[in-house]
């Protein structure tokens, strides 16, 4: 394992006017039950998955039992970084009430929507946004559902809790590596590190899975889920929600800080990926590339397109320029 | 010269749980009057300036004649790129006025404002935006006055406009380059590339200047006008302004896709960086690092820390991390 610089390499430019004016480093590795069978930069460097790793963090909800009765709509919501449209907030707040629960009990703080309807919504009648709002919401309400089942205290996000311990467990399982660190997420619950390559082979077992164990069905569950709800897992205009629209049952997530993460059933395949920089743009742009190069995304649809390729164009739209794929990467 | 990508090294890193998370590659160079002081990463990288370069297309408005009765505060403006509240749109709506013209003779387009109560007001009023809250309209007001002492035509943007023509024969004698090429900026105008020495040097002549010529006397002014209204220059809670507001008659100025330079006449030198990902959080941190390296910014202000070396807390206040300085940098 070594630092997140070491070895990167270019994956993503940004051009203008036929000189490349920004250029985007990092690390890709693609993984079948195996082991690694592509990679670019990097495969051993370290990275915190943040988002990217939600479906790991649910997997102790389903494998404990504690979330048998969940549907496939809270499903992809645990495992979502949305953007706390009314949709999204009106589910938490009913997912929480059958629990008997109420949006005191999240531990995920407060951010204002970056759904623009419902940030409008919220500026004009002077409400104040809440926990609701917050992207990781139904994250945190899986978390306290699997917190009724272990009966642990109020706390959910200390590392030492029993929910975070639960997690590591099956973190550390799937990734198949020893998490050589943590780190508090924007939502203050634990975010365990691991490898590129940990992050991919995990996908690659979330891909492979066949409903023989506890896990597995699990695992099977939730890569189910979250493209048959993708409104759920980000929401209108967000790179998850559009790219698992126009592909066939994959599975993609991104994190913060520039993550992004595919499982591809059809494959048996796991993809991860960290653009070093932490710019977003660059994290979805290179995941286009990854999925159009595995064959399950269409490099010409507009959805792909508006990642990488399309021209970009200013505010009286004119075109300046576009992202693209560096030489030597996909 | 050679691309942004060649030789760039590491400026600015995020740790976060006392790992490195992510990290920023660029290039820096500190210049006085008679070249490179001190450089890191590739100081013949070409960069587009961008916004960073907005005193040097202010040059031909002074060097005319055409903008000789303009004030410190207009001076700021022509060299802003603010945030579209109140304060900016109506004192760009009022030059405009005083030269007879209006916002549909600006040609910037038009974008959502980044200051929050003019953003809130336009959202809950229904009041559409329009070019005068464009973060360059202020550039733009000027490009006008310069236009009708040329007595150019209305399409002021177009690259062989004689505004433009103006432009890149000052920006290609201060910065002691032949631009390699241009491309267009987000408000139209052409952009001219050049190397971030070829910056840093433009950046140390506005420090030396001293009056002698028509250039140096417009050199002179805006150096002095962009401090003297640091509020016009970007707007509160920006880097420009409160950076300028704590320094002593350094101005400074950011670009997008993290571009940032300074002039500092107290020492007769000249800053240019840019970090190759285009992260603002890093070129911002990097000018801190080198400001105060310089001994014209204390490092310990809230000002400088909010920017470089404070924690960062998530949305429950818990401290997950820092902007660090890379090993190496300055």
């Amino acid at each position: 394992m070594s630092d997140v610089g070491t070895g990167a390499v270019p994956l993503v430019e940004l051009w203008r006017g036929g000189m490349l004016e920004s250029q985007h480093l990092g690390h890709a590795v693609i993984c079948d039950a195996s082991g690694v069978i592509e990679s670019w930069g990097n495969p051993a460097a370290v990275i915190y998955p943040r988002s990217s790793c939600k479906m790991i963090q649910a997997l102790p909800l389903l494998e404990s039992g504690a979330g048998a009765g969940l549907d496939n709509r809270r499903l992809a919501l645990a495992c979502a970084s949305h953007q706390g449209s009314a949709l999204h907030t009106a589910a938490v707040e009913s997912w929480l009430g059958d629990m008997g629960l109420s949006e005191q009990d999240l531990r995920c703080g407060a951010h204002e929507p970056t759904d623009i309807p419902e940030r409008n919504r919220l500026i004009c009648s002077g409400d104040a946004f809440c926990q609701l709002h917050n992207n990781c919401s139904g994250k945190h309400a899986g978390f306290l559902m699997l917190n009724k089942h272990l009966g642990g205290g109020s706390e959910y996000t200390e590392v030492d809790h029993p929910v975070q311990r639960a997690i590591k467990t099956a973190f550390e399982e799937v990734t198949g590596e020893d998490s050589p660190g943590w780190g508090i997420d924007g939502c203050s619950a634990p975010n365990f590190a691991t490898s590129v390559t940990g992050l991919a082979r995990a996908m690659a077992r979330f891909a492979s899975a066949q409903e023989t164990d506890a896990r597995s069905r699990a695992m099977v569950k939730l890569r189910e889920a979250m493209p048959a709800h993708p409104e759920m897992v980000a929401g209108e205009t967000r790179a998850c929600t559009e790219l698992m629209r126009v592909m066939d049952g994959v599975a993609i997530k991104t994190g913060a800080e520039a993550v992004f993460v595919a499982i591809l059933p059809s494959k048996g395949l796991g993809v991860a990926l960290k653009i070093i920089d932490g710019g977003t743009r660059a994290s979805e742009a290179a995941i286009v590339a990854i999925l159009s190069r595995l064959g399950v995304l269409d490099p010409a649809h507009p959805m792909a397109l508006k990642r990488l390729g399309a021209p970009q164009a200013n505010w009286r739209g004119k075109v300046w320029g576009e992202l693209r794929r560096a030489d030597g990467f996909c």
